[in-house]
């Protein structure tokens, strides 16, 4: 199932929908279509929310899934608004927080390289993440500004996964449990401005809280492929104006996301609608690449990964 | 004006109040009154809200205010809620986002000391902070459970100002304009998880996001006494078991909150309810001590701030 938070373009409010092929199927239809068809009588929460928002449908989706998949099998495409007549907002609009993670090898060994130094030896005992900023989110095909503070700006080609429920203190198990499907994400980045602030050992902050690119739907994970060690084997591919920059696959993480979401939960909460990102793969920036081509307005950044769709975004001057 | 989140014995909401002298009016109640007696005409979104919560009223605080004084002024402390009656939440119970500054040199010195290095340049050229989690927030009187995962817990004694609309790329004077007030921060810390993961070089995350205690009522700045220098000057203290560990003054500042709030604000969306932690005060933990007298269960925290009133929070095992 592929879930979408999308506009019509006669309403002021988002809501979530179910992309059906060509076509989106708004949440609230189903729901109704749940309760007077099908068999299941779906939680008041869900009935009396108008609209169904993602947040609403987040928050325990794993007794929503099967409602939506009944209604489903209920109605054809010709049921559903046509993708053309929507705008598509990022998945999870403003998420109750934001954590990135750094588990790609390639991407972590050639930072600490540009340092001189080893890779540290934490990063192979415990997944390390960061927090970033949720209010700054851009959804599929929406131009992302270029900061006024940074001439050194840089996409970062990840996925992202979703938790669908309050929970704390997860074992792997329950994590996977917990977590609602994949989306594809940009983490933009000004090196520069990153790099200045680094330095002082908190973190990055401004250098990554102006723009994540996150999208076009959230793919439920019951329709991505695994391999034996729990990794999803999907080839993650950017391209900035058509050219090809970047290619890996999300099975070269060194922690299972399920690994990741119980290390997060640990002794704290989890919210519905919590995002987290994979960190970026081996090489899927331009400081990856080590060319200082950095991003101009005007310039196109597409990515894609296997069963996830595409996710494109234009840079535009912050006066635009 | 000191503003608190607060819970009836009988209710399960949580709603927003105005602390006066020994008793919590509901804001509930001076919207109500304002739009009946006195001559002003509350917004629609406060006249519906019921209750009245602290992310509705602090959604423009600045028009707000006026009208929540003149209601003040027409009613006596007998119409209020006796504070032993309600219980306190944080005042913002879940912050859109929680940043934390590093801002006083007291402390930064003294972590860069104990790495051997001088403090970085980027430090006195722009207020650096990390975000943290904001769904682990602990009011006033709140226990703090100690995570399994530590045997290093340690306090910090900070300030924090919230900010009241929706806003970026604030100059200094209107920054100044955007923060409703101050409220004691108390950024509980493991030091052992925070020492093991910042080796990898993005800064603390599950070192601290586990607790952070905020209280007890948002002071509005108007109250508040200023240096010349734009600073407040307010004597700060940290006592365990009612043994004082820590002193300073907020005016020890490397940057006055307004200048870090239009920091913050550069190239992205701030939104109303998000909450800036000033960093510890030069003394301010135990880690500043030097003494790893950790907290353990069964011990209090008492925080001080001139002005601000006190957060006290007890440590427990995490199974109690």
């Amino acid at each position: 199932m592929r879930l979408v938070s999308f506009q019509r373009s006669d309403a002021a409010s988002v809501e979530a929908g179910v992309l059906d092929d060509g076509s989106v199927i708004p949440v609230r239809q189903l729901v109704d279509i749940a309760h007077a068809v099908v068999d299941r009588d779906p939680p008041e929460r869900l009935r009396s929310a108008d609209p169904v928002t993602m947040e609403v449908l987040l928050d325990g989706f794993g007794e929503h899934q099967p409602l939506l998949e009944a209604a489903l099998a209920e109605i054809d495409d010709s049921q559903g608004l046509s993708r053309e007549d929507v705008y598509l907002h990022p998945p999870v609009p403003t998420p109750p927080s934001l954590r990135d993670f750094y588990a790609f090898e390639g991407h972590v060994s050639r930072s600490w390289k540009r340092r001189g130094e080893p890779v540290p030896d934490a990063w192979y005992e415990i997944p390390v993440f960061y927090f970033s900023n949720p209010a700054a989110t851009y959804g599929p095909g929406q131009p992302v500004p270029r900061p006024n503070s940074t001439r050194a700006l840089d996409f970062e080609l990840e996925a992202a996964w979703i938790v669908g429920k309050r929970a704390r203190d997860l074992d792997e198990t329950e994590a996977e449990n917990a977590i609602v499907g994949l989306t594809i994400m940009d983490d933009f980045s000004a090196r520069d401005v990153q790099k200045q602030e680094m330095s002082v050992g908190l973190g990055p902050s401004k250098g990554k809280d102006f723009a994540t690119a996150l999208g076009p739907a959230i793919v439920t994970l019951d329709e991505l492929p695994r391999t034996d060690e729990g990794h999803f084997d999907l080839t993650m591919e950017a391209y900035v104006d058509g050219e090809r920059i970047s290619q890996g696959n999300l099975d070269q993480l060194q922690y299972t996301i399920a690994e990741m979401t119980a290390h997060a939960s640990r002794d704290t909460w989890l919210q519905p609608g919590d995002v987290m990102g994979t960190g970026t793969v081996g090489t899927g920036s331009t400081l990856d690449q080590g060319t200082e081509e950095w991003l101009e307005p005007g310039q196109t950044v597409r990515l894609e990964i296997e069963g996830l769709g595409t996710l494109e975004n234009e840079i535009v001057d912050p006066g635009a």
